[in-house]
């Protein structure tokens, strides 16, 4: 288990839109890619920025995690996202350590990657994502 | 103005030691180089991932940015940093546009580099830091 690469890091926001237009006029920066990631209730922008990614998040519902999260924190830092080769082997190695996972099993992210969550709990208060990328 | 990378994200922890063990035994990662920046009140450890790193951040004293974070808020995601190739434009650029900085002129960083911050309150909740690496 070996982490190979700072994927991305997210931020929940209220309005995609705006926080889009904002980063564009302060910081001269623009999405690759929008997407819907229906299974997460969220509507993503990936912001490419040298080999990692800033992704804004945006509930499509209150009810979702991200809305959630928006409601008691309001906008802010949620999770970072690390690459693994094999997810699926760094999932035994994380359940060998007893470490405190989200997802026990890899599940569908973005653009069809397998993604997992390990909860904050586990180790420094920090939601972190393991995404296997999809080979292209 | 245009951000050229995502230089590192940052988590407040409460014991650094502890933190980088988790982070080796978890994760497979070691920090690249450890320093005390007394100018911020932190020690703080950088974790090479792909060409960004993993910053993780230890409170000098109770009564510091990051142990007043901490205090508050436990251990977590800090804050963001980009690099930018000229920080003196990158904040004049910001001040035409009215955002609101926490530093207004750029102060020393880690390894001698340039950095400043730019307040969570002006965009996204989030606390960015603007980073003009050091040429070596």
């Amino acid at each position: 288990m070996k982490l190979v690469n700072l994927d991305h890091v997210a931020v929940a926001v209220r309005d995609l839109d705006a926080a889009l237009a904002g980063y564009r006029d302060r910081y001269g920066v623009q999405p690759l890619y929008r997407e819907i990631v229906a299974a997460q209730g969220v509507e993503e922008a990936m912001i490419p920025l040298g080999g990692s990614f800033l992704q804004l998040l945006q509930a499509l519902d209150d009810d979702t995690p991200v809305g959630r999260f928006v409601a008691k924190h309001g906008e802010g830092l949620h999770h970072v996202a690390f690459t693994v080769p094999d997810i699926d082997a760094a999932l035994d190695h994380l359940r060998g350590q007893g470490a405190r996972l989200v997802d026990v099993y890899p599940r569908t992210g973005g653009r069809g990657s397998r993604i997992a969550f390990v909860h904050p709990g586990d180790l420094t208060g920090t939601l972190i994502e393991l995404v296997e990328p999809v080979n292209e």
